[in-house]
């Protein structure tokens, strides 16, 4: 029996020398007036008990961790017609690159890179005519409140100084990979990062994904169970930049990140994890979130590997 | 002596099967309308000569021929500093490749690429506040004549349909490489790829470039003598696309050719030329055009080299 | 408790209609020789059984599965100071691109592609002198026997035909990530792809990834328990050639694939697996050894996510 | 009537201070002990007259120069066929970059980037059996004299350290786009770069570039008229390295450098030309000879803009 409150402890004494170190993401003027000093963390478990320590119930800019709720409600929409329109490999290259894009005329190599994001943004558009509404009804769904919120800041900033995520829109519109115009996808998916968590609520929003796909309590069914493998596979390939190798090697979960300094981690079966600290590596993970969950897997020894 | 009207009658007798042949740039719906039976040419001479053949009256669509125009407007305005923003050097990729761009950092490879063209855009509209009236005083002003424009409905094809050059707009927005906003620099450089001349026309505008940057009759000066002979040497290693090396070797001219199938040449201390069929080949230069000036060049025995 | 035998047998039953689809490598004249109609599968428990069936007792050329074997080696031998010279980053691009190579000054991505190989067989050259009897004594003592050895005649027709490996070789000595000359490295490489093993003792040799990186029986140790995790975890993002992803998400096991049909694939705490068929699918896996290990976790309900 | 004389002597006395600039090419270890106070400059008219100043009769490695003859002899041998394997447009990447050569499928962009000569010299092995003493034999003929050689230690020391030709050998083999074996090729390859000849020398060779694909005296036909026209132009588009668009922007003039500090450069009806000092600017080509050059034409007033 791993006593949680135990570990949590001592992850955040020994993390807390590195909170304040790395860098702030800056070029989202919004976000670079976060502290750096935050260090939150909560594990959620299929038996449905919450730890937490640190700054776990302030809330913060999820950034890229929506790209797993987002693909989730386009993989409810699409099935697997997805894969269409975007690949499940890892790129190789910058998560906001547009050579790969070139090179494979217009197919995202996957969901989390900003170019498959843009793509599922696209579709859930297509589908549900709004996509800004529907994602908070999602999301107000996966924690059982209604407290979730954009940070309309924060989207209008990303929209301002978003010229990469722009032409990529563009790029994918010019391949007919986008159905709707780029502005408006560009504004759905600039709200989709712009939503505003806790550790907390992240953490509890994942839990489908280590529960097989249905969340707790009631037991709804969010997708089926392989399709909650398949979100958790590529997280593991595809889920944290340019380093997703480095993440596996270190921490052993399946992890999303986002540049808001949050990270999403999933042990099947187990639990859903999330962690936040601003500072981030050179990989653009957070610093000091990486680290804590690499000591939780050591301390746990639990690990997919 | 040369005997230009002969000449231009044996290429026109020799070209005519080839009239209609290739593909016409339908990527722009307005051009799509265009009837491939068009051939014309015209040849300026610096004694102040016209001779002409087939259709050198009509006017068509300039397209990129318009990026040596603009190009000498930007080397009026901003001198060397303009090698700054843009490079000098063939691209080896498609001309609207964003590749080239994102490894080299958002500095077009030369000027008669989109991208490089879009920096020009730029640099006049920080000059002159307004990109479209003082481009129609340059060309009136290169032609002696006020019969230029834009044609609007071009100009509004190409922006709703353009999503390529609007990735690539946003793409050196995000690099830092325009000053205005991409929306504006968009409308500029589309207004100019639509304006539209004949042959005659074209031929006349470019005639500086053969005279050592001056006008014929006044004299007047456009740009230096020696920014004349940087201007062809641009057009011959970077004027046609993916084929300058089968065009210099076929046409042995400095040359800048456009969608909508126009083609200029020149030869320095002698004439300027301009033909114009709409069928392209698989370079995306003028198929007809192409194979004219190549038997002007022989028939002539002058080429540069 | 999971009832191996009988899962095997049905997976047999299934697959059996796969079997001599898809394409053989015959890049390699040696291999091209191979009957299509093979198929043999078993698993190594860490409780010391053996389940098998088919033709799993059949020796077959391993070639890219010895990645795994020559790394662990280098592991031992040179500790973390190895990714100085390799990345562990998946590549995004075909295992044996010189494009990567290029942008990244001679630094392959991860081991697993045939650059990285190159390191490692330079590696275990540069430690032990003799980069043959040495993997050939390893895999001795991974198997418990000395009935394995090298295919001198797959080493030979590989050496003749393998110019695209000839050229990494070079490539790297040029960026001066080889320390051997070129021809000692490749001579080293071809012939660890030249292992002549069966499914059962693949399987066998496996069994450490599976056991916290001990061997089974005297509990001798080969490496440390987080390099072992460290080992899966580079199989899952960079095992399988360009589709990790499709075989992460498909399968849900860390694995290695090799051209000559076989594929090894560990469950941590559990087993280590081997498949052997030589019709390969697109990305070059074994078509029926990919379809039986997605049966295989199917039916046990296990995967690692 | 232009004074040569005065102008080369006006050249030399306003070069000076640059012949010591410049970086060596240090790559081959022989190389990288000559003295980089060096500098000659030769022009043969087509009238038969040769004018000289500095060091024009000292011998020097022309390295890539080289590949001009051997593309020469490469058209006698195999006319338009050479096409097939070989491209003709700039490459717009380094000169031994092999990635153009991946993304193309093993097509060279041009004959004188690396991967291009060695087409070129496997041509000539295929044709004549030897590439070495049919070359000496063709240079021979091209000077009227005998004392034309390879420095052999050169060509020894190339062949040792040259790994990134060697990769680029191979991997023209891999696509089947070499027919003897790469070691032979390489050999030959390294012997033409060897070729060690005065400024005289190389100026004497070239002008039949100048004078319609005939040697001056016997009006012995070397190419047709229409090939030297195209040898010109693929100088022009592809001769310098990554810097054709500077080259032809600042001199004018088509030319072939060499890492040996050479440069042999054409115009046509009049001269050809070849300067020497070793230093070597950003882009490889010699620094003072550039300077020389533009020199040159501005002072002359001739170039082919």
């Amino acid at each position: 029996m791993i006593n949680y409150d135990a570990i949590l402890e001592e992850i955040y004494h020994e993390v807390k020398p590195l909170v304040g170190e790395g860098h702030i993401a800056d070029y989202i003027p919004e976000l670079a007036r976060i502290s750096p000093q935050k260090f939150g963390m909560a594990v959620q478990t299929i038996d449905g008990e919450i730890f937490q320590v640190g700054d776990a119930a302030e809330k913060f800019s999820i950034q890229s961790i929506s790209k797993v709720f987002t693909l989730t409600m386009a993989m409810q929409l699409e099935g697997d017609g997805l894969w269409q329109r975007i690949g499940r490999e890892p790129s190789g290259t910058a998560f906001n690159s547009l050579v790969q894009l070139e090179y494979e005329n217009g197919i995202p190599r996957n969901p989390f890179i900003n170019a498959g994001a843009l793509v599922v943004a696209d579709i859930i558009l297509s589908h549900l005519g709004d996509a800004r509404q529907s994602v908070l009804d999602f999301m107000h769904r996966l924690c059982s409140e209604t407290d979730i919120d954009f940070d309309h800041a924060v989207a209008h900033s990303e929209r301002e100084t978003g010229f990469r995520n722009a032409a990529l829109a563009n790029f994918l519109k010019s391949f007919g990979n986008l159905d709707n115009d780029p502005e408006t996808v560009l504004d759905a998916y600039f709200h989709h990062c712009s939503l505003s968590m806790s550790c907390i609520e992240v953490a509890r929003a994942g839990i489908y994904l280590a529960n097989g796909g249905k969340l707790l309590g009631n037991g709804e069914r969010i997708v089926r169970a392989n399709q909650a493998k398949y979100i958790n596979s590529l997280m593991l390939t595809c889920g944290t930049y340019d380093s997703v190798g480095d993440f596996a090697y270190r921490v052993g979960l399946p992890g999303k990140s986002g540049v808001g300094g949050g990270i999403l981690a999933v042990m099947p079966q187990e639990f859903s994890i999330c962690t936040w600290s601003p500072g981030l590596n050179d990989s653009g993970n957070s610093l000091a979130g990486t680290k804590a969950l690499e000591l939780f897997t050591t301390l746990t020894g639990i690990s997919i590997f």
